[in-house]
């Protein structure tokens, strides 16, 4: 199959060349903004969305970017066709857009003449990203609470989609060493309230109702978005943003983790207890379909497929996790 | 000259091609550990005491290099060798070595194998660090008090020397802001009390004692430690740890920050406000100068030389400052 | 014109002899209740509310004032009577009601027999506290969050219009060290919540909606509830109060604040950051537009003409502005 | 006798007249800088430290006053000698040093240009503050603690002796509430330390150590740093700063409250339990046996004389005590 | 009468037996989940939600109680017969459900094998528990606020009703020291907010809105949810849970406390200050008498009936009071 | 062997009886302080400071036990006397001594007149608590962290020993949930420092300085102060209270726990990273040596002499340990 090609500022480079100087702010500070989006049957979803609160963290970080929204739109697109001999027939699109601030001002003797902001674009097989979730669409996930706290907007915006994420690693690295299968963190922001995973978002179902923290000390997801502004609607349940604890995870009816790369996956247990009768509920599995029906993929299913295909590569049980070698 | 060559896991690369992929996991969280070290006429400034702080970061990060301390000092001095050409003979050495986790898990296909870590070893003059400084020694800096507060180590340790740091970017960008000149960010904890800047050491000078805020929430500054463990003993000087709230520096008799590339600088206000006369004082003065004689240059003004040299490159007023374009 | 009088315990005396004893607890503990309400057309605006926040202050402070409610609308009255000639015809009232608990037991020998409370009203126009105002319903203002945090509820009630504000007064001064134009103050509380500027409150427009925090860390704005419970209805618009953050204001459409001498005055910034196109916005506009109708003035045009007329005497850009000398 | 008269910004007037503009930014803010000092028969007592400390409170809050530390030394022995025959023979002079930014910027229009900050400098009977105390040097006083907190230095600063105080005023309306005698308020900080008084400073006594909390929430009382700094290290004992809770108290030996016009009295009892055996203890003794001895004055019994010929005015139970009436 | 008999692990024993060993975790940890129920005419009122709560408490402790709702049903109904002879005609039940997790790991040696979890129901007449309080439900009682605050659920969840709160003991203690009649204790969270009771839940009406804090520093408690969806609904009451702060309290038209034994008692004052008129408020009154209309019950008459009879046996004021001897 | 008998109030019971009434307060609210001494050949270790620990406890929660301290030594002798015949003649003895305050006034009438508090002594084999102990002195064991949060001594205070700690039950049981052996919880408080064991203190030893957290948030143990106070004196050794974090845990070169019934057990790793070289270290062992040599006894040989013999009952591995069925 064809190699990859990364757009790095106007120019497609192959992937295994995309990368960032040791200079770069992204890495001196963890300064970069990004988005990952996903296809279903190669289609972009809600890559508007996702554009958006890219620049509104942009703004924010005074990251000097001169691309507009429809132009990276545009670059988008471009990237995503120059790779089209890259993917398998049956492969969806992980796309990852990152721009940093560029060179540290101290460092432009480097390079000459200060280059400004890099943006990056770079896509590639959703199915890497899902490896071994298939069966957690049965199984569920068990959340686990680690000691480690999510660090609360007052301090570093969380809605700000960066990367200065060193304490999801520490949450992941942390309940790494948990006994059990399928353990995902789930981190306490300091007030003891519920925040979200190390990469995706927590709702709970509770006599119908459809809940899910505030989007304040949260990334505020696209899929999180999407459940409680269209799906729920669609299917006329109940949905609110809702101060969580795991008192009342505990004792909800049923609960599940949202995600771009695998949209929605059930969470069977807290801390080992079972939530609910211990397996996916009714609720999050009618969320589940209808998704799968508006986009046109059976999302577990095709996730399921690529699992059985990919066997021998083992697993990668949460997108973000910490494995110990 | 000869263009500078970086260590990269073992190879000597040209310095525009050191560079990390996009998917490691330095750019995906802030994953990475690292030191920055300078010369004093070419000799490498407490190396050791660096490279045992970069390796206690990454016990608790759970990075698994397999380099031991002493290859990796055997690793630095190669890299400053075969870069001997590519600097001018008043030009002293910054070394950079950053450690990353390597790519994440989720992304091993793309290049095969699980590659682990990377050590990357940069060595640039540190003439371009300390641009428009000069004059600093004598002006001193004012310190600005941002609204954004240090990340308390509850939350994100900072003597975990990391690239998670965006609250330093966002104080600077807040600092950028203020009327007058040389304002340095000086951020306090969540409690108030003085922490650190973004990249520097704080310390004040009452009734004869240097005190400086205990290791907690900052960075325990190797330049810091000289202070406190060696220079101050040895001209006489009492010195501790100490809680500083804003008061405590505005009834200061003197004020410092201290950091690896400039050693020492005087703080003479504190948000617009004199310190002391508002200019450096006699136990700041002492304390550089005696660091002066320790390493055998006169710290001031070789910087000042370079400044001059440089005049045409304009400043780079905080090594970390954020620049208004 | 007429030498003013002020209303001292039933008194009135000319307004240059208008104080209160060194020995007061209103001097000694900031222990002072008071309102300030303007006329719109020399009609009072709203000042039975003004007058039952200020008793449920005494009450709360235990302040035995005996003076009824009824009694010291009266007063209000007689004061605005006695001061007629004192008063341009184009002038608007701007009447100051204090009570202060009156001397502390310790004093009671200076003076014989305790004396009981103080209530003092005074009146004066108000254009002096809306000088240079009438640029800033065009330019707007621009919101500058200092590091200075509100004082929770928990720790001292804001609700109770007190004296005891010292924190304004350094958030003020913080602020008057930003560059640029037309910086007021807006407080975060200690969670990071915007809290309320230093005399005024503060309101978004997002998705047509009205948002403002909770009447928690603030003080409720007589003008804030006319606001809410008048003005948003009127025009049909959605209001709510709302946890805001600075992430909320930065992605606002608009934002405004409300004092009860310039009403709403539109904010187009936020540290410097344009909120939406960084101009006065429609619904901010129709809300001003509503309110100068209601009340039968045109507000901004009422203050220009003053303006234009005092340009002369110099800015008072905040009502409650430091200014550097 | 003859009316006392007062010092304001170089007139003396009768103590009568003096008095703050309604204007002022001290009856605004609470903004006001100001000392009080004591006499022993009939010298000041710590009056240049007194005056430093008052000096640090107007740089930090930028309180433009151009009188000079000497100038008010002058101004304060103008006044106390302009008073003599005001005084009995046997009284001690409280003075007062009261310093306020002047009348706010929106009211210079009332009485013309600026005039800037005022000094005031009364002078007062000694006798006044400490009505009904005399027994309490035998009994103790009862230290109680109220729900309200004090307000840590990180959002008010208690080190700059400000009029900004409303939360004393609460602690002792709540503290009045509580059943038998003497109770005195005793403010714990947010996190649980033992904080001060409203109005006092306070220590306990531990296996022969004295022991105060930091200087951190709370005034650094002059009266504390006399104990700490000169009479302690005159008597031998061991002296300490050191977080306190009520545990620490519960089971300390002894304890004791100091301020500057009784000087130093015995806590002998927290929330209704004694502390030690209930009484004065030994150490608590032995300080105010020195204390007097150092100034010639006894200070319990002098006080006790004037309770005697004064016992008809009533009780001032603590010098800043709240009473129901 | 017949001596009553108490439930322990299936056996009835008398209640002067019916005791925990001094090994069990209970006594330990205050390791014990419990429910305390009354009867309307001998009925039980929302036996099956008291369960439900325990049955919650016990999974969240992993109390592993193999006992089903249902028999634990049949077990209450089953102690309650066993008693009958033992409650006078006019006597309604009180009865007493603990789980403890039984004998600690280390002491299993002392009584053979590990005998598992404690079940234990007692019944005796709820006319014990309720001594004295006839009258309150005309005089009201006063929410005094001690020092004590509760202990969020962040560090220890009150929704599970254990038995770990000694400091609800601390705040009774603190709250004995007021001067006044009927004072109960009304403790805030560290947040300021009111939280509850020491075993009951707290109300206030404002503007015809009954409103007590969310259920999230609190007990949720089985009369607060019968007022809340029942009883307001049925009465066209609107009510809510909001965050509540004692200037709320101060301002609120009624004030009421809900506990099991008593319903529903009036608070009148807060902290000594009368809320609204100082005597019990009409919505306050139609709660109560709709519930008693509702169980059948005159709920104050019955009380009063009661207390008169028991007139010699002296008071009980609260149900958890400490009382000072 | 005779059956052991416990002293309940004055009487010896079997201890199958020792047992407290289900309305004790101790069960409704963790109302009791207790202490647990150990013996050395039989010799009461510290005797003395337990019971005036337990006196303070008494004191400050106002339980009016009237039995002196030296009358409650007697009954300590007495009770172990009493059951000289029920122990081996290797067994050491434990004693556990609670006062409680006795029933709830509400069901005095249970009983008939209050019976005032409850002192109770019971004395057992202390080798029933160290079961399966003797192998740590050798692996020592892994300090594991959980998510719950130690309660602050400002809502609870950990030094008075009372049993209302069901926050340490919920650590064990967040602990049991790790991979690997020999876990013990080690709490951190709500400011993110190490606090202590849910029944240990907790040292560790950097540069051959012993220091362990300040008496704050935490039990101060009588071994605790053994080591501070003795041992370290004796041994030479440097020691110190100090705030400890996680990163100071991991940078040590030695930790060790100390607690009554086993005195001090090495702690060779933090959340499965190794502490030092992960073995018990050098001043581990010779403050573990010194112990022995002091009171007579091999400490670990003894535990492990008791463990061979009662292999067949299983481990108990903390002292309060939760343990999943």
């Amino acid at each position: 199959m064809a190699e990859r090609r990364v757009y790095m500022n106007g120019r497609l480079v192959p992937e295994s060349e995309a990368a960032v100087s040791i200079y770069d702010s992204a890495l001196m500070f963890g300064d970069m903004v990004f988005e990952m989006t996903r296809s279903f049957n190669g289609e972009h979803f809600k890559l508007r969305e996702h554009l958006e609160r890219l620049y509104a963290g942009l703004r924010i970080l005074r990251i000097p970017l001169e691309t507009t929204i429809d132009e990276m739109t545009g670059a988008v697109h471009r990237t995503v066709e120059a790779n089209r001999e890259a993917f398998a027939p049956d492969d969806e699109h992980r796309v990852m857009i990152d721009v940093t601030r560029g060179l540290l001002g101290i460092y432009h003797g480097v390079v000459g003449a200060d280059p400004g902001p890099n943006l990056i674009i770079a896509d590639f097989p959703l199915r890497w990203t899902v490896r071994g979730m298939g069966e957690l669409f049965e199984t569920g996930i068990n959340a686990a609470i680690p000691s480690q706290r999510a660090i609360p907007a007052r301090l570093l915006d969380p809605k700000i989609k960066n990367r200065s994420r060193l304490h999801y690693l520490m949450a992941n690295i942390q309940v790494s060493d948990r006994r059990g299968e399928n353990n995902w963190a789930l981190l306490l922001d300091p007030d003891g309230y519920v925040a979200e995973g190390t990469g995706d978002n927590f709702f709970i179902v509770k006599d119908g109702a459809v809940l899910t923290p505030g989007g304040r000390n949260v990334l505020r997801g696209i899929s999180r978005a999407y459940v409680l502004d269209e799906l729920c609607p669609q299917l006329g349940l109940s949905c609110a943003e809702r101060n969580l604890e795991p008192y009342d995870v505990y004792c909800a009816d049923e609960a599940f983790m949202t995600g771009t790369p695998f949209c929605l996956l059930p969470v069977t247990g807290l801390e080992g207890l079972p939530i609910g009768d211990g397996r996916p509920g009714p609720v999050t599995r009618r969320l589940l379909a209808q998704w799968s029906e508006n986009v046109g993929v059976d999302i577990p299913a095709q996730i399921q497929v690529w699992n059985d295909a990919d066997a021998d590569l083992g697993d990668a049980p949460s997108p973000y996790a910490f494995r110990r070698r």
